[in-house]
């Protein structure tokens, strides 16, 4: 059976899939899953194109992934077969472990898990079913391997995880802020000391790139009608285990239910593998369902807050540089209380805050290394004295209060 | 409050609400419905872009009808702001009655209705919620407005529906074969006699747009594996019915029980209003949810197909110019109740048959016009000498067979 | 020194320099030329984009190139490092022998030489300077060496050449109907009996590759202002001929004087080294900066056609199925005896006819093979069955008369 | 006659000429001429793209004035017919005094004198031709016209002019790094106590513009070969200048031999009409034919510099800091004298200093304002706290080096 199919991408064109172990990785379950679980969350209410998969973001990945090697290859660094499929497995894998709506309800699904242990242990598990082949994999994403570059390609501040959902976020929400030559800066890598740099002539290349993460940080992942959507979800979740805790029933497809029963611990979710099986059936459209019955649910805070969300009434949300005034947030919970007769717990449901924070680029970590002309390494804010670079790995924080727009 | 709102578009940049009503229209639940219904059913399992909503083609098709108007009017067409307004809403409307993945459910969730029906009954509704200020947009939807040309602008072979999902589809799909120039069609559209008519020098671009959308037929709305996936679900829901009819209980969200429990008459649709709203609640997730709970229904035929469905292990497909042979779907028959154990009438659930047919242009019906330098009235296929459009009015129809591939 | 040099190219991000011969062969006076002639000729002036080059398009091809033969060795085929190198320098130099504007001039500067009979000269004096390095890209390029296959990369009705200007020439003039998927075409190349096939998934890629150089046969190539300024421009140098013969003295550069003075035979042509070396020398710059000094000459008819040309008063072009009326052409050409006071002669250069013809796709020559899934080869016009592409085969012929506008 | 038409145009699709004395001035030769000068000079030496014209680009800057002008007007911002067509027209000519390779030769071909003192010069001429239907434009040209933001939208840090060459540049030579959103920003456009203002909404898509400057700057109009290639030009004309004063013959076009016959001063060509009449006549075809003939002149000096341009034979550039090594160039020069049997004064050919500047946006001057969504206007350094744009009013100046490969 011919294994190497070609996969349209609308960012790229074409992806090949190199190996038959890695098609039979993209048809195992585990990864069929990510088809259903949205790259960007509830960005869409804001974006409508931004429907784009954690699926199709780990074969974009592993197409760049590809470009990277070549590239390598061509100027003269040997890297194996089995390296290569390595660490195409790894990026491929790199995001197996999260769930739906991570960013919102990482938190809310599994406490004290983050999605990159889960992916530690879906990888392990298909480790084990695949008889072991993909141990070089695994050393690489942990980087255990003695090679780092290999690992400085799957996770890095200029790795394919990067490079992909810039390319593609910007895609599908029409951003254009975010488009980056990928292309250009794939072509400019090289592996001096067995870490990645880019060349020179690259500079510039690499300096949009973090300015356009900069940018799709501002415009995309931290838009403030999206970080109240994701809110709004999170206190979805937060409200219906309170019920469920309550002894209220609710509406669940069975693999929410396992989550929203009782808490589970870290450690029992390390160790019974019930959990994971679980884990591994959920995906968007569980959460998206139960929200949508939810909306009908007697409980006046519960079925408010689905209803916003299905119908898309957001709320209101302020972003300032300091802390939000504390009188405020209580005028307003006030209202929300007798608006609502709800309890003053229940009116924070309504009435939050949250703070975000960014920066586009930090030096020190997995940093960005410029090979210059004369066979020298500099960090690429040192790298180029027209750059503004410095700016960039300033750290930035925001407040930002969200409340439903009749209390005002 | 502003309701003049721009949507970032990635396949046409922006999109402009023009007005209020247009603005309250798109807030409206009906609308926003649109956004959890795939344009493309379940395309992404072979075009893994192919995400995009119903909501995001009416707005589409909403930013095309603008420059449409606005063409005309630089034409010297007088087109009251009421008309463009009335033209604008026929068409962000006109597929506001689509439940989820119409091509596969439309007979299996309520029978003998068609998502027409369905969009008139909407439509009527929202006119009586909104005052009557939606009367003009349904009768250019109609054809029953005086001015013609307004109706072909939402619905004729050269419609701006078609010129949306076309580019649309295309750019999710990244299938570049059905790129279409809708900005030199819409460029040199104008109105003769009460018809659209595209002007001569438009002719490449129109014959352009017929092939596009010919190829865009055999490779992405036919793709036989497309049609393997749509068949799937399509069994699904019948074999899910009949275990409802038949007594077992099966796993749902409400909206989708309803239309599970028992038939719905096409009169009983029409005339009890709770039909109508149960539909209008009804979406993509109902029937993903759905699907998954059953992988795990202890009917043989359900979870087999179901989890076929949700671990894309999709059915072989024979797409051939006859009749596919009756002795071999015979055998196919037989091998599957031996190796199932199932009835011969639970095997035709993995073995069965389907006919296509497209051709990319009707003669005579909403056909396409061409305005000749001289004035003259044109069909297109009449107008250029050079052409090879006469091929593209043959009907094209082929025979598939699907069946389960360890049946052979 | 290092000559592994990547240009940036709009149409395709990046092309690489594969070898230190092809850079040397670039780097070459005879290869630079092309950046001075453009490779659409005056069609800028009905496309102003339409100005890039030969030099431009053959590294585009070139490129393409690269892509194919990394496919075809990726599906199994041996292809050496010689054997790329040299079907690489075969699809570089394959226009090398272009003149200026060779549409328009082609037979004006040189009589009974095309330009392929130049490519010839200039590839066997390359050959000689790069001591033979150039054998086997000359036979690939002949068609001499023992694989077909190689040949027809570079000259076939799906070859290189064909893909990058299609793919090109759109891009530059902004006539989206010529895109074509060369990415996907390529990638589906394979080698069948020592002749390129195309697998039968790619069919409809093909289909819209022959289409698309269809309508761009119509909207580009055969643009009738764009015949009409060609032809003008071939009148010019007729007119400048013979004024030259009559003993008149006109403005030239040194290049372009050498084949204004007199006649040259093909003999002396193939035979004197000074006549390649001359022409080698020649670019779209001398004939432009003559055609503007002519503006000013006291020949009436020189004078007019080129003051026609620079400042864009082009002709008016009636373009018919039927030849056109001798009547009505006598008419005009009385019209300007009388109005301009020259000879019936002379208004031959103000009143003239041309026949264009076209037809998208030859059978038989250099045909298109299609690779079916059961492998035998069909060709393209055969294998599909739902196909227009007969229509395609037909040859168009249209006549052209074109006047000056004044005259009517 | 029917003089609304439609260009082609690659970068934005198609571009309507509005109204019939925009089509008469486009017809124009001063205007035609344009076609026959690259916006960007010598750069295609380094991007082969990079061919587009002055003709394009005023275009193209007359189309984003079509868009700016309706949105203000959709903003509630009264532009009279009238307003509107002498802005575009102010855009469409604001260019029309460029000379052939003017960023090489301003000041070869005429001494003290700008392209903007000529621009002005044309469009007077023009005006008195068209009997004063340009003088609102030339009021709004020169910023006397009351309505200053009309002014603004020709010439200012955020004016059609920079946006049009931005995206022109960038998509010709392919950097992708310069890539603006000019949809996005000009529908952000306002108009604030007679200003032009930025939404404050549109506060990313101005820094993308202001970085994507700085980014072309560096990677395209400051590129060092592109700086070489025109500073050998400018040498070019300087010899040939050099020779001509000597007394020696050397071969020009008409045009091109009336500004290297003799020095003209500002006040002659203000006040000489034939000197103008000859510029307007002037394009880079007159430089081109004169360096492919002078690659052929007895004097060593001229013909070394000429075949090193025609054959793409650049020099070497370091660029600096500091300003480089007195030492170094003297012995560079001194072998230059050795090596060619020249002057140390004819040395200085070969071994030349340059400096080159470039701040990516000027506070005070034409500077950007935001409009607050509170009303008030800030200047964009100010109005975002997360940006670094503070960087960008910078000014970098760097040192250049130039000598022939060979003295080193």
């Amino acid at each position: 059976m011919n294994k190497k199919k070609i996969i349209n991408d609308p960012v790229y064109g074409f992806i090949s899939i190199p190996t038959e172990l890695v098609f039979d990785l993209i048809e195992h379950p585990y990864f069929q899953r990510l088809r259903y679980i949205k790259q960007l969350g509830m960005t869409h209410l804001v974006y409508p194109g931004a429907l784009h998969t954690r699926f199709h973001h780990a074969l974009g990945a592993m197409y760049l992934m590809g470009m990277a090697i070549e590239t390598l290859r061509n100027k003269g660094h040997d890297i194996s077969s089995k390296e290569e499929e390595a660490v195409i497995i790894a990026i491929l894998l790199h995001d197996i472990g999260h769930g739906p709506f991570s960013h919102a309800l990482e938190e809310s699904i599994v406490e004290n898990i983050s999605h990159e242990d889960i992916s530690a242990m879906l990888m392990n598990k298909l480790n084990t079913q695949f008889d072991g082949r993909l141990s070089m994999a695994i050393e690489i994403f942990n980087g255990t391997y003695p090679r780092q570059f290999l690992h400085q390609l799957v996770s890095s501040q200029l790795d394919m995880d990067r490079m992909d959902y810039l390319n593609r976020d910007s895609f599908f929400t029409g951003v254009s802020e975010g488009v980056i030559s990928s292309d250009r800066i794939i072509k400019m890598l090289n592996v001096k000391d067995d870490h990645i740099a880019v060349e020179e002539k690259g500079i510039y290349s690499v300096e949009k790139f973090l300015i356009a993460r900069r940018l799709m940080y501002w415009q995309v992942y931290l838009h403030k009608t999206v970080i109240a959507a994701e809110q709004l979800l999170a206190n979805i979740l937060k409200r219906s285990r309170e019920l469920v805790l309550m002894g209220e029933s609710v509406f669940t497809t069975p693999a929410l239910s396992h989550f929203l029963a009782k808490p589970i611990s870290r450690d029992a979710f390390m160790n019974e593998d019930h959990h994971l099986d679980n884990f591994a059936s959920l995906d968007d459209t569980d959460i998206m369902a139960a929200v949508k019955v939810w909306a009908m649910h007697h409980d006046f805070v519960l079925a408010k807050l689905c209803n916003d969300l299905v119908h898309r009434n957001l709320y209101k949300v302020d972003i300032t540089n300091e802390a939000p005034d504390k009188q405020f947030i209580t005028e307003l919970s006030n209202r929300a209380v007798k608006k609502y007769g709800i309890t003053p717990q229940e009116a924070s449901y309504f009435v939050f805050e949250d703070t975000i924070r960014n920066n586009a680029y930090k030096p020190g970590d997995g940093n960005i290394r410029i090979l210059m002309k004369n066979g020298m390494i500099k960090d690429i804010t040192a790298a180029s004295d027209n750059s503004n670079l410095e700016a960039l790995a300033k750290t930035v924080k925001k407040y930002i209060l969200c409340y439903k727009k009749d209390l005002t």
